[in-house]
């Protein structure tokens, strides 16, 4: 959004923002309704992170017999509604590619396309009731239908929206605009768009005959666009070249979509929204369960209430136990993508994988809140914690390996091999792999374990980070003087031009 | 965010986007740990709104029973809860707005700081809880004590900020790194920081003697901030002119602060969390209570899942039009901001007020599915929804009234009186009040009112957005080929001086 840019404040940024309004100023110039979209992509951005991970909630929510052993609830009762709840995650997720994908194409809006948006968000926020259905009648077709149908919604009301921005080309991005082959962009666009929904339209179909292929079908959806780049990738690698047209036009479209294969801004916005509607989602469980009815406490503590949420202290545990973890690992991917460059699409796909696990981290907080101090369903509670932190820290942990293999392109030069910043960032993003790991062997070995003493260790870990920098800081100057003595001045001077270079490299 | 905006797309803004980097480039070498704010606060932001608008829950999940009479109920049961929701959205908001402040003086971070603010955000979060115990225990001093402890712990984190700051002024405002006053800021700062903790200990202390006196200290928290100015303004009016010395600090503080009175993205990332946050607790409304128990669908309805569903049809009517409701509320929000350059203070209060009615709008469609088909309640849960939505439309449109006030510094040329989109943009804002007030002078007249027509009414109302911009077309083509026969040209020639001069203004 270009106009406010022009108020907001920074440090001697404020000359460059009006440089960027004046940029712009064009745009709101063409048409009187024409507008910038970043803030509806944000707000997009938003809705579709918070839809993405309440579905955690139904979940979290089912009711376990507390005489029940974990162990076996947790294979009955939750596996069926955890996978669900990943697949769904994971649906929404792939809506959420498409929708970058197509305002990287739709640059500016008008009050229709934000109309038309409004209207996909709103049947993007009625899928997690239909996921309820699912769950609830996973042997019903009806809910796997309704599912499909809202898919196919979708998908039809976001191609009317790229018909209507080539039918209004100043809409559109400046290097489509400028292209001759805008048809061809056209229809590429639309079949990327409508390759979901034509699968959730075979998946309705079948979920009247037989419901195994329509949940396989739905699979698909997830799996279907990182399948055919890696199909279309052999296949290069096999058939060696194409034919010369065919060759044109791929490489066209690569030059377009690889030079911005995410927008990491949405990246970012997206994965705020999901930590940010986790950590929310633990405090509404708070309200609703902690809070003692009145007559009881007037009853049972004689109208002591101190006394009576003295009972809960150890949800209080678990509640700052967890806040410290989704808080702790959002500043981990703060910190990871404060160096990222570029978000490639494999980077994507980890991202959200790890978001998923973070979004069962309200799961985690339920099972060891409400399972205290029940000796063996306490000790697989928390061994249920440690795994689900382990997925969600060692994803973010593979992004990083992920954009170091490509560091020249996504990486800040402080983050690469031997920058400044490259040994912290390696330790910060190794902490809760290795925390959670111990954490979880330790239940293994250990016959009983308790929960308290699990989230005092939690809410320790953002010294550890403050500690971490201090030790490591300490340990470099250990290695540099010890390496100083045997070749003196040879590595510190390889810092130090790692460190000149940011603003060539970011250029 | 500096370093990411590298990797956004952008018609023609590529190269002013690589200047901003550039110009803080700098800020990356000063300190390897030294980082903008930007997703620090966009998450922070996030947070906020969704805490604020939480509390709306226990508002909305009182349960009443059917046969009593809505009204009653109305004013006994609710109006107590809806009064302790609104005072706790605006703590939060007067949080929010120290937040704002505070990293408008702190524009750099650092790890230390990222975690301080993290800390902050932990208690922020847990304010709702302590809502939930003032609001079941209303007659005890401890939820009372407990949110004020919370407050007090909050502002002395923020002090804690405010001190490592001023401390590394390497992270401060360039205009404040500058001046020759900083310990001048530093204390400013550091009383507008702590006013509101002070006054919440007082509370808190108060709470154990006279509780009355700690709800009045709660409740001048929210309006303290106002009331200062209020009374400077009437001392300047008054005495005249202050002494030298006085008139210097206050002038040099005011070109600070009135030069950004409040960071415009920030309140649109404020506002965008609470619409969304709204519009999903919906969801999570219906997903919990319209998913059939499968055992009830196996006895009531022979198996049949759409025999069991179609019970619900007005609870999805409900739930369709409050979700439009809201998308267009936040549609017109948008659409008004993007012509607003700069938010003032009274803008953005009159924008936290239309946000406090926005959060009850979950109560509204609680109160309009719970109801459906109930007579006399019926008529007067739709009274209850109008006037939500009347409050929030208002507010908008108060804020647009008052921005044209100061046209020429808040309003971009196009909203301005004569500007091309200051007709549309004023039937825009008109469109909600005028709509909802109708409805509620409908129902007083009529002795029935179905709701499922009122949602009805809901839902269409995005189609007269788009009416409207052709009828307002209409309207002006018509006026304007009036006024050219009695004084041809003069209306025209404005119109266009207003449309040419965007660019020289913004600059």
């Amino acid at each position: 959004m270009s106009v406010p840019r022009a108020a907001t404040p920074g440090p001697g940024g404020g000359a460059v923002e009006h440089e960027s309004v004046r940029g712009r100023g064009l745009e709101l110039e063409l048409g009187s309704s024409t507008q910038t979209s970043h803030r509806l992509l944000a707000y997009s951005d938003a809705l579709l992170s918070i839809i993405a991970t309440v579905m955690i909630l139904p979940v979290a929510h089912t009711k376990i017999h507390p005489d029940q052993k974990l162990g076996e609830s947790v294979q009955q009762l939750l596996l069926a509604k955890i996978a669900v709840y990943l697949m769904t995650f994971l649906i929404v997720t792939v809506a959420w590619a498409a929708h970058v994908r197509l305002f990287q194409v739709i640059e500016l809006i008008d009050d229709v396309l934000a109309l038309l948006n409004l209207a996909c968000m709103m049947i993007i926020t009625f899928l997690p009731y239909t996921f309820s259905l699912m769950a609830s009648f996973p042997e019903v077709p009806f809910g796997i239908f309704l599912f499909s149908a809202c898919a196919v919604v979708i998908g039809l009301i976001q191609a009317v929206i790229v018909v209507y921005g080539f039918y209004h080309p100043h809409l559109l991005n400046q290097q489509i605009q400028v292209s001759e082959n805008q048809n061809f962009y056209k229809h590429h666009i639309l079949k990327i768009i409508l390759r979901g929904p034509v699968l959730c339209f075979l998946a309705a179909i079948f979920s009247f005959f037989f419901i195994p292929l329509s949940y396989v079908l739905l699979g698909l959806v997830i799996v279907f666009p990182h399948l055919t780049r890696f199909i279309t990738r052999c296949k290069t690698k096999i058939v060696g070249q194409r034919d010369e047209e065919e060759e044109h036009h791929s490489l066209e479209t690569f030059t377009f979509y690889l030079s911005e294969p995410l927008s990491k801004e949405r990246v970012e916005a997206f994965s705020d929204g999901v930590y940010a509607i986790v950590a929310t989602l633990l405090i509404l469980d708070i309200c609703e369960d902690n809070v003692p009815d009145p007559r009881e406490v007037e009853e049972k503590f004689h109208g002591s209430l101190l006394e009576a949420l003295s009972e809960y202290g150890p949800n209080y545990l678990a509640y700052f136990g967890s806040f410290v973890t989704i808080g702790l690992l959002w500043f981990v991917h703060h910190s990871l993508f404060l160096y990222v460059t570029k978000a490639t699409r494999l980077m994507g796909l980890l991202n959200i994988l790890s978001l998923a696990f973070i979004g069962g981290l309200p799961l985690a907080y339920q099972l060891t809140s409400e399972f205290a101090e029940k000796s063996h369903n306490e000790i697989e509670a928390i061994q249920v914690s440690c795994v689900i932190t382990f997925f969600a820290s060692i994803f973010q942990f593979a992004i990083w390996t992920t954009a170091l293999l490509h560091e020249r392109e996504t990486l800040h030069p402080f983050a690469r091999y031997g920058g400044k910043e490259h040994a912290f960032m390696f330790a910060k993003l190794a902490l809760y792999p290795c925390v959670s790991l111990g954490a979880f062997f330790l239940t293994c070995l250990l016959s009983e374990f308790s929960t308290p003493i699990f989230h005092l260790m939690q809410i320790i870990i953002p010294f550890a980070f403050l500690a971490l920098r201090i030790f490591v800081r300490i340990s470099l100057t250990v290695i540099k003087f010890v390496m100083s003595l045997s070749r003196p001045k040879v590595v510190l001077l390889e810092e130090e031009e790692a460190c000149l270079s940011p603003t060539e490299t970011l250029s």
